[in-house]
């Protein structure tokens, strides 16, 4: 593990190893913290990584706004367990569908082969997130009914499957997702959630329709549940709604 | 005019006389304030008043969280400006549509000549707060560029005309209100704005149907706008979220 302070957050590399696999993660946390401190795991989009510029902002003003403690991991097939050239496939990928947006009348992945190895990465990473919270739980960083889940885009459909099978999270905002008509497993993993979720929605997205989006917001089983939503595309969330998604962690998990 | 002070926040009467009618209307401002601060209109529901509970506590929260000062009127058949047997009519018509809910296939007023009423209503409405911020400027409680209007329900349809209307409100924030497909004044009037608007709705209302409410979050012209809807009928908004529409006018109007 390394360890690296800057203006009084403390991030440390880490790894959890399943099946031989090595899945490599990041801690934030406040500098001379002792003891557990609410956690928020966040869920990194496509074609990112555990350490990219809005999942490093995100955790170090949990760490610093609401004396948190933040850990990404990267998902499968995603930074530090992918060579730079396939990620760069992966990210040419993923702009050509923002380019092309809903014209392609899919909403992100493509062929039912692409669908099934989605579904089985999905599997995987729902898997790797629960040995994440073992692993904060043992090492003493987290503390029971202490824990929330944050992700958009690929981390929210990771996120699903995750927070609907995993008591130990409490709380989670999601957003720039969505599900299908019909039954989808998504929908179902939306319909079996009862902890608070605040969904989150872009109103021009290119990648998620506004009835696949408003679709799994109705969804969304919680009783307390709420859906902030902004004009513009996939990448447009403001940035001052970051405050408010830390916000809705701070009146779940205190501070 | 009467004055009231209780822990901090001043509460004084006021009348506006326009062609020889009385609007009757309240101040709530930081005790000890000297010169002006940012003020925030605040529109009340059908059935209700000036003072009613939910107008208080926002007037309230606004003038201690924030520094700033509150100003409500009663508008046109409303509050002092109608008999106590017609207001309870009113009440009682108003509890009877939210019984029916949207079963009745309207939204919120019944017969066309129902429907001229209101417009005419609305006219009225809008040229009392334009006068009555005209008063405001005179008597020195308001400062160019520092004011904003907040209305659901009745308070948002008044207020969509108001602030399409009246340069010197430069921020709002609006719920629980639609507009049926096709052309309609709401419609036109949400077009034409280009102030930031936070947009309140809720996801089961009684009165007006998601798509209405869709409609008209989609209609607002504002580049800066966002939408937060909460599962529940008309009147089951959060309480919590009452300080997120007091950090909207301060992101916009300064503290």
């Amino acid at each position: 593990m390394s360890e690296h302070v800057d203006t009084g957050v403390v991030e440390r590399r880490f790894d959890v190893t399943i099946d031989g696999e090595v899945v490599p993660g990041i801690i934030w946390a406040p500098e001379h913290q002792a003891g557990p401190t609410p956690v928020v795991l966040i869920g990194h989009g496509g074609a990112q990584h555990k350490r990219v510029a809005g999942v490093i902002s995100l955790a170090r003003g949990l760490v610093r706004d609401a004396g948190y403690t933040a850990v990404a991991i990267d998902a499968p097939g995603h930074g530090d367990r992918v060579t730079n050239p396939a990620a760069a496939d992966e990210l040419m990928a993923l702009r050509g569908r923002i380019a092309a947006g809903l014209r392609t009348g899919s909403a992100v992945s493509g062929s039912p082969r692409d669908a099934d190895r989605w579904a089985a990465a999905r599997t995987r990473a729902v898997r790797e997130w629960s040995e994440t919270i073992d692993m904060l739980g043992a090492e003493g960083i987290v503390a029971a009914g202490r824990l929330g889940y944050l992700g958009f885009s690929m981390g929210a459909a990771i996120g699903l499957p995750l927070i609907a099978a995993e008591p130990r999270i409490t709380v989670a905002v999601l957003g720039l997702s969505g599900v299908p008509p019909g039954a989808s497993a998504l929908e179902a993993a939306a319909r079996r959630l009862t902890i608070p979720v605040l969904f989150v929605m872009q109103w021009d997205d290119e990648l998620i329709s506004r009835d696949d989006g408003l679709r799994l917001f109705d969804a969304i089983g919680s009783r307390d549940k709420a859906m902030h939503v902004h004009p513009g595309g996939h990448r447009n969330t403001p940035l001052y709604e970051r405050r408010t998604h830390i916000a809705f962690f701070e009146r779940h998990l205190g501070h």
